[in-house]
């Protein structure tokens, strides 16, 4: 399979975890944000969201969009489950992924920040506030999601939940979020971390780091 | 059961599409997100994303974040379905679902205009460009996903992937959004809209519309 990914985009990261954890290689392309990789006409044909992750699959079925490609390898290759297949217990898992993946990395997402700079002038003060407002609302929001005792977001063991709460860590840490409000977050990413299919998975040990 | 809701917000909006296409009847209790109702305490335990909407079930079960909603309605009612079973085409569905759900909902979301507003100055001119920005972009995105020939977006039956896209296009409407480039998902709103179940999810339907 080809993964073509950006280092510093959490979104690949989450592919990157969720293929370790399977136990599935993976060859990296890199796709360089910053210099508008992603919008060159053969990697827009690919991916016409002009955006990273793109898996192309070992018969040249191309996916997009990350969770939708987390969902396709949970349900083709099951072990170790990254989602619950009990409905209930799934809706729960799924509503605190939509926090993160929906309610936070959209608005800080690289093109969104790009268009404020560019249209609107944004500082980069403003560029921080931006991140710690939607980041702090959202850790709260996840935090409040979680059964209590659990070692990992919802059990014993890590899930698509985990995937998406380390990945957007990654970002909080980089832009100074005050994490002090979030105890439950900082344990759980210190144990996920502790985890080769984490750590393999880290922005700074892909190819493409900078 | 029991739905929190706004007539407006289109997570909402989706929410009521497959509770109607699922034939299961519920009661709308609205949530003023203009005049911050989201953010009363009572609501924000229920609801600690203090969004729109929540699903009460029967049993008093909790239930946030539009997608998760949809995905537990469609495992535990499965006629008719609205996404597919099989891996690979629920993954390209998903990925047109999320293409709408993540990449063009959240920065167009009612709280990231407020914060937009009250911080960064934004003008009504500036308002409308971001919104016409990030839906053109999406649309496209998500017009080229699609297969050809097909009624709706995937298939001859409407799916999740229909019900973000019909909610989005209340907004291109409301929002003045040039839609001449994208004919087919016209085609396919006029469709849906002709049926019962998005009919009567229309915002200026709900008992809360104004």
């Amino acid at each position: 399979m080809k993964l073509y990914s950006y280092w510093r985009s959490t979104t690949s990261y989450r592919v990157r975890i969720a293929l370790n954890l399977k136990g599935l290689s993976y060859e990296t392309s890199p796709v360089n944000l910053v210099t508008g990789e992603q919008r060159a006409p053969d990697y827009a044909a690919l991916n016409p969201g002009k955006g990273v992750p793109t898996l192309v699959l070992e018969d040249g079925t191309v996916l997009t969009q990350s969770l939708a490609i987390i969902e396709y390898l949970d349900a083709t290759v099951p072990e170790p489950p990254l989602l619950p297949t009990e409905p209930l217990m799934r809706a729960h898992v799924q509503a605190a992924v939509q926090t993160i993946a929906l309610d936070v990395h959209p608005v800080n997402n690289l093109k969104v920040l790009t268009y404020l700079k560019a249209q609107m002038g944004l500082t980069a003060d403003g560029q921080l506030d931006w991140f710690h407002h939607w980041m702090t609302e959202g850790f709260a929001a996840y935090q409040a999601l979680l059964p209590k005792g659990t070692a990992f977001s919802f059990g014993e063991t890590p899930d698509l939940a985990d995937i998406c709460l380390v990945a957007q860590l990654y970002n909080a840490h980089r832009w100074g979020v005050d994490m002090s409000p979030f105890p439950r977050l900082l344990e759980i990413e210190e144990r996920a971390l502790s985890l080769a299919a984490f750590n393999d998975a880290r922005p700074e040990n892909q190819p493409d780091a900078a």
